[in-house]
């Protein structure tokens, strides 16, 4: 279904070539100041167009909202934010309409619906994101406001080429230096080669994009199956070309000993229960520990390349695909703020629930630590 | 919460050291033939005691089915199933009661709830997941009865040593063959020697489990959240102990071209259309397309070891922990039949909505493949 | 929330003087036929400014369908209907922004949420029910095309005048044949001469829609405590100004004896089970069982009268409120396509969850009845 | 479906014949003080052969509380309490096991699932509301510990017999001060002597509910499809035998003119908003306004009599069905603890989701009022 969350939630709509795409955001806190700026800010950072990096489809992407914001703050009534279509240009996918793209969702949506808007992939469009970016934002504004909490993401990993940064000190400036969204300056030079390189060969290449939330309080998630870590797989798994997700260790915890891999207590200087390694990536049994949330997801090489492809037509006949129209040969800059939206989601309805069922105050057996950065 | 999708819907409960654990499950569709024995097979592999690489609490793990089905046939009406603790030793645990055991879920469930039964681990124990595996158990009988689908998972990984195993041929008796339920012999050997070395120890393991589903028809999923994909995610995520996630390709894709990776399409001898290659796993645009659905998940080493850790009380005083009573230094072989369930659990609520949405038969206007094994 | 619904799902959004009202309706099974016509259908009988019964606001209340919909047929994707709000005039409501409205929702507001939007009560505005009858208008037409399911409503009562409706044979074009939606030709006279009366005084009138749904074949309706008439409760009493709900025979049903109430079953012409009275109202054990669902809904007088009436302002202080603006002296004719609305909302998602928790095709062990009017 | 709830979550299970009849409670707040006794107190108000107004089935009813709680205290994980059947005669209704009851469950469970449990109701019978009551008597300690409300039901009228109540001053004690649960004495004397008459001739009565909650704050309830009236209606219109639902002045407040219906506000002497009259029955727009909620449920006359009636076979053949076993001539007394249970329910489940979206203390802006009984 296209709602995702339990008290903070959103529903979202609209295909790549319809009327228009955004979102409905339904039990945000009342009071909360917002102002369309602040979304914008985020769907600019989705936005095509970016740099050569991205598609040259030309969308302003200018949010409208219409609903459940009075006088600069929420209401605590649904919030409709709608981003009208601007470019389509339907007729660049007129000529294999009755093709099965591969690897995107043609085959799949024909399967299961029996009809489907062939017109630049209809609602499996990347641009279908549009309305989760502007519910993130609205929600890290949230998360920001009432718990002080941050979250920010990087690219991490482009093809083959792998970047270092320190999850401790790394800034939003840093991350926003570069068109390619990665904060070590130099893989960003090399990668910038390399998506610029496939470009020119009609290919593509995938990476990952690693994602951090700060200040974080203990307490957040709920056991059993709506575990923290479990709702964080799911929120970005759901994103577009998403194949492999990892809190904390992950897959390389995989071959460690638990000796090597347990995180040890202590009480730091301010009397909060700390670890000293963050190989959860600050979850435990399902709940926050206070430690920085963090986390990996896998992006493939996205499936619009210009070579010709293989395929089959709709009654089945063997063709072949040469792709035009215009396309990003690497999605990961512009997944970035859609890996943040979806995390900022996760949270903020969280924090929500976690208030509605243990309450606003901590329980008074228990000290809670704030978390201050580092891990 | 406790509770797991929407149409097929389970609410498991119970401590580890408590009265019963087990599950209800609702929206079952009537007049599926079941028997105690069917479920009891699949506790039975979950269960404890089962071999020396396995904890050796007793625990004969009977189920009792106390409402649901009549007369050898489910009604449709919720089916509680239900398992009664035996062995329970609150003791064991009574000297580190106070203390938080590091990567365990003491710390965040005290921050979270304000209380916690310290007995075993209580909600948060291993043993909460009697009511997946008989759930899920179910689940498999209902997909097999209604769509011949067929689920198995078998251990891929433990520490560093990888199995080689066919995904195309490989069968339960080959899976059960022996006790680390790995189907690759040779790798078995070495897996069982390392996790006996690393028990002698008083240390722990982890691994990674791989799971296919066979004959899932093209069709089930929901985007644009409730992808297959991130469905399956969120359902092995909620696992305890896992930390990673992968559908096809996963992390090793993203390091592929565009013009690799993609998934071209053909029409098999029978009419369907088909893929050449399973980067996708299954699952394009968050909907299956009728090839194996195919992921991977990683379990951390146990957190419980026999080594002496740095720890804090419920006070803050660092304290040093040493762990007693009677743990798994690998989870994998029992977590087999728990990843299975989950996967069962998620393709069972898509089939059900699918038929409710978008009706039994495939739309008239698509060639419907049913996959007949083979990737 | 402003979500209902769980296969077919819908959210509705918008405040009275805000940029739009509307909806997302999500799950609607794929292509179906729809056109903007048939859902402005609706939209002009619940639109203000039909006659001089209902509030002269000038509204044209034009629905505008920008996504899920392609080339005439639903796609199975959400649709997006949403109609702009033209005759906003905040200034009506300028001189008592302060003042809690006696019987309206202003208090209650500005207690839950800390903020409110003044301007024509916002939210809390009748004009929210735009988007239920929008996508109330889709539901009919899905439940006409999939199963012949046929729903329609009527005044029953105005006041204290109370008029004689056979719902055997009661029509469509009879209830639209005079303003007040009234298929008692007599009864509507007096009820339109009893409205203009106290719309002269400056007062408001209540009274009682009934609500029959035709040919729904048994089986719809979940137990226990998703009962098909719980559901209709819930639906209809979550509308503007309802304060009573009655399935079948309702509260008279308490003074009838077991058998009198008791409805006996026969076996009609047709082969078919079917019980020789109603008194269940076309649900029995919550579960549909082929007779007419049959239903009143109890409306009290509009809150807004245009007489001084004694409030308090914001700050706790007594005041004397005279009301200006447009009202409705009477909301009946305009309730009559929302309770409508809602009756089809509920029906048709029970009408999926059926099918996708027990199949297409009723079981073999039972014969269907489909009814074909008549109690 | 057997689930209820968002946050505060019940499903209940089991079948009248089966093993076990009871509930899991999901979400309930931790460090809640509760016994076994408490739950056995509104157990016992529900049990059967109480006196000879009701069935003389022997059931102890005894509750078996399995999980969730950890000396004495709630822990915030689910609640599993479960009653065994004990005194089951299936015997009684193997005459009649292919025969439709008129007015049960019997035909549409059958023509929904193609399968019943045919023994004395199987998941239709009353005997499935264990779970709700007690279920239903946690939430209410949860309310009255947290938030000081109090709920309370009682007989009002059974059959054409009415009582005369105060609201503002009725007790519990009055209330249990006889088997009819009526606490005017006088009516409640005419109200046995009826059900006995009706009992010894075969037949059944039905009656009228009212439950009231007293200090219940402002602010509870969510707009615009979970106003708490609707979700009050649904609640109670989920309850066996019910067929209407009345808030404030219900159908009799159709009769009345909107200056003879408004609720005008005062501030009191404590500087609470409140209101002159109660109409409303304590909501507004949806929203709890701090007076006491009020409201009334039909009951029709039980449906098992003792006297011939006319019906069909599973294969449609003409039948006479001459009813034996243990029945109820009226319900009433029985079911106000499940009114209040149910009640309960809809009250805890909005206060937590309050909470969650609003925060725990009251907005700044608006002066509170805790309501301290009186219309």
């Amino acid at each position: 279904m296209n709602t995702f969350g339990h008290l903070f939630r959103i529903t979202t709509f609209g295909e790549s070539h319809g009327g228009a795409v955004g979102v409905v955001v339904d039990g945000c806190p009342p009071r909360i100041p917002i102002t369309p700026e602040e979304i914008q800010f985020e769907l600019d950072r989705r936005r095509p167009g970016q740099s050569k990096l991205t598609t040259q489809r030309k969308e302003s992407d200018t949010v409208h909202i219409l609903s459940g914001v009075f006088e600069g703050r929420t209401l605590g009534t649904p919030i409709l934010m709608l981003v009208y279509n601007e470019d389509a240009r339907p007729q660049a996918y007129e000529s294999f309409k009755h093709l099965y793209r591969p690897s995107h969702a043609d085959y799949t949506y024909q399967a299961k619906y029996g009809i489907r808007n062939w017109q630049g992939g209809g609602r499996s469009s990347a641009r279908e994101t549009v309305g989760r970016v502007a519910a993130g934002a609205l929600a890290k504004k949230v998360l920001r406001t009432l718990w002080n909490v941050e979250i920010l993401a990087w690219v991490e990993q482009i093809h083959t080429l792998e970047a270092q940064v320190d999850p401790e000190t790394v800034t939003l400036e840093q991350v926003e230096s570069n068109p390619v969204r990665c904060p070590d300056a130099d893989a960003a030079q090399k990668m910038m080669r390399r998506i610029e390189q496939v470009r020119k060969q009609g290919d593509s290449v995938g990476g990952v994009i690693r994602c951090i939330a700060r200040n974080v309080p203990p307490g957040w998630g709920s056991p059993v199956f709506d575990k923290l870590e479990a709702d964080l797989a799911k929120a970005v798994m759901s994103l577009p070309a998403s194949k492999g997700f990892e809190i904390g260790s992950g897959f390389r915890g995989t071959r460690l000993r638990g000796s090597e891999h347990n995180d040890e207590f202590y009480t730091d200087e301010f009397g909060r229960v700390r670890t000293r390694t963050n190989f959860s990536g600050g979850v435990q049994g399902g709940i926050s520990n206070g430690e920085v949330i963090d986390l990996r997801v896998a992006f493939k090489p996205t499936a619009t390349i210009f070579k010709p492809q293989q395929t089959v037509s709709e009654t089945g006949e063997a063709a072949i695909l040469q792709a035009r129209g215009r396309h990003d040969p690497c999605v990961l800059p512009r997944a970035v703020p859609m890996v943040e939206a979806m995390v900022a989601l996760v949270l903020i309805d969280h924090a929500l629930r976690h208030r509605g069922q243990c309450g606003e105050h901590p329980p008074k057996e228990v000290q809670f630590p704030r978390h201050s950065g580092g891990e």
